[in-house]
């Protein structure tokens, strides 16, 4: 965890309980820190099931390309993970240091090295020191426990101000399930130091395409509708495993009704970790709340709102407190979508103040200054056109941001 | 012009000649600023041409509505312009807003309310007060010049810190032909106070056809490979518009060769207006040039020297005078444009600090810091797949940029 001060929308560490067939332990191996947790370990029951995403980022790290190539046999034993060095452009070393990683945890496992995920997450470029991961493993292997949690989720975080946990009890037919998760991240990237990793872990009894669809179809209204800067992670993973310990049934359609309870349950679960990455958004201060309505397409309304999220400008006026509809305006206009200027509608915490192209001349001035006082912003955009709607979440801009991502120079 | 301290990468307003055909005055009109001059009027002589280029956003101002509309006649007399109040999203009130100001206009030339071209930058939302504009007609129009250039570049300003003007001189045929025209902007966009609005003149004599192939041309290797924020304006309008009077050959065919000379000079104007825009980016102090070669096209290359260029984590790292080629990966990888991650290079200040997808080893790190002190940074990106390049110009991200647009709130 950086010397950063707490983000002012930090939230209390949950209680988490065990997930059962899930171990886990966190060591200093000092790779690049000093003084802190940066390696851990999950392992889990054999025949645990798993399902991953990962950043679309062209340029993606080693660890990126050992997950994709292991990912479609759909089992997992092991998740290694260190933060200080993200092992990103690194070239063949890269691999390496993924190769000899995984081997030890699978020697210490006791299982196949293509059962071994990893993650990385800290500086671009620089050599992992596999070595210390290798002579570490008996240490950390020895350290494995249920209850290790809150000391994993503090030993990934790199800019993050706050560790990040969240978890969702549910059931599968009439037997109850666990889903319980972990996530770093401080944006959507700052690939000096940052990067969004989650890891959620459950009980369930899910085939690996079960669990894959469901991941791929709750990543869209979750992790894939944030935004603290626009800049795409080289490193980003969100990896879900299942243990089966819970003696769900066995499901094997995604499309089965038993699941509606599960699947509601992970989406929560996915939007809470996801709203946590937002609330430690580099130097934010506001989270930003956007729903586009009335466009298009759903795609076209995303668009739209990650346009308006996006934007600089409108990041910028949220934080001078300021109602500022007219860069909403042209952040709609500028996302390259069907727009119609004319039957345009903006709304800031629930109050219209501009509608079908023209500013609202009696909306409430008072009521909107006060809500763009609070720390945590409602733009709500209607464009008159269609049915497709989408709800993003962003965080707002500030001279903290210049100063992270700066080197603490001011200009 | 606004009373921020003025940009350090300020150029001098250079020796304007006068334009044939061309006469232009500035007045205080009161429009919304205090104790400046804030209304321009051009006036061209008959038979004047016109092309222009207007903004792709998708909310655009009623003045953009209105040139649209004239445009497709190809014929000018005259050019109105306002600073303080940008005319957007303001309904039927704006378009009649627009129609009454080019009525008078048009009435004080003595030509048709079609030949009046107008354009607004300032505030959105707010009605634009046409009647003082329409009272102030017979005073502006008495003060036309022809040596007017200076004050009416400083009329049209809003968050820009300097005024911004060019001139070529250069020939079609054997007969001496003048280029020259004035910019505004401080960003591809603040909606509040700022547009990128340029207007160029030429005694040249050519069609509105050969005008318009020329100018659309050329925008795209200027006007078009600038970013400040990424931010699209409501109202960025460039208009071209040639007298004819210099007695050059009338040229109807964009194609021929004897306009190679002048179109060289168009583009050099261009590219010397936009950079000027790009000077006074808000709270910039590093000018940015952003060269991408090997792309599979140009427009792919485009693509990802913009990825690059709007990046808040490049610009950051800039402003740090931090070399973080991680970033520039990163940032080329987002752009969704094919990459191979392990055949990228990335060279700053013209030194090769990546290649072939990892860190150069033995680079010369002191030159390399020794260029992110300058206020001209340099950065190449070489993706060894194809033949396309391009190259932008960008500005860096700084505590200016919040305090311009966050309403000088420090957070």
């Amino acid at each position: 965890m950086s010397k950063l001060p707490v983000s002012p929308l930090a939230r209390p560490f949950p209680v988490l309980s065990s997930v059962p067939g899930v171990r886990l332990a966190s060591i200093e191996a000092g790779i690049r820190y000093v003084g802190r947790t940066d390696l851990v370990l999950m392992e889990f029951s054999p025949s645990t099931t798993v399902a991953g995403v990962f950043t679309q980022n062209k340029c993606p790290g080693a660890p990126i390309d050992w997950c994709r190539s292991i990912l479609k046999q759909g089992k997992a034993r092991g998740l290694l993970v260190n933060a200080g060095i993200a092992n990103v452009f690194t070239g063949q070393a890269g691999l390496d240091a993924v190769k000899y990683s995984a081997e030890a945890a699978a020697k210490a496992i006791g299982c196949s090295t293509e059962e071994i995920f990893v993650a990385s997450t800290g500086v671009i470029g620089e050599p992992l020191p596999y070595q210390k991961i290798v002579d570490n493993m008996p240490r950390l292997y020895q350290k494995l426990s249920e209850n290790n949690w809150t000391e994993t989720a503090q030993a990934i975080l790199t800019t993050d101000t706050f560790p990040k946990g969240a978890v969702r009890y549910t059931h599968i037919g009439n037997v109850p399930v666990t889903l319980q998760g972990i996530a770093k991240g401080s944006g959507m990237i700052a690939p000096d130091m940052a990067t969004m990793l989650s890891f959620v872990t459950t009980d369930a009894l899910l085939s690996a395409e079960v669990l894959q669809n469901l991941l791929s179809e709750k990543v869209k209204t979750t992790f894939n509708c944030i935004t603290v800067d626009s800049d795409t992670s080289t490193s980003d993973t969100l990896l879900l495993f299942a243990t089966g310990k819970s003696n769900s049934p066995m499901v094997t359609d995604c499309h089965n009704p038993i699941l509606r309870d599960f699947a509601n349950a992970l989406e929560s679960l996915l939007k809470e970790l996801a709203l946590l990455v937002i609330r430690d958004g580099e130097g934010a201060n506001k989270l930003i709340n956007i729903e586009v309505k009335g466009a298009v397409t759903a795609k076209s309304a995303y668009n739209i709102a990650m346009s308006i999220g996006n934007s600089p400008l409108v990041k910028t006026a949220i934080t001078g407190e300021d109602p500022n509809w007219g860069r909403i305006v042209m952040a709609v206009g500028k996302a390259g979508e069907p727009a119609d200027r004319d039957r345009l509608s903006v709304a800031i915490g629930g109050i219209w103040v501009a509608q079908n192209g023209g500013v609202l001349r009696d909306y409430d001035v008072n009521a909107v200054t006060q809500h763009m006082k609070k720390d945590e912003i409602k733009i709500t955009v209607d464009l008159a056109l269609g049915n497709g709607s989408a709800t993003i979440w962003s965080s707002n801009l500030t001279h903290g941001y210049i100063d992270i991502n700066g080197s603490y120079l001011r200009t």
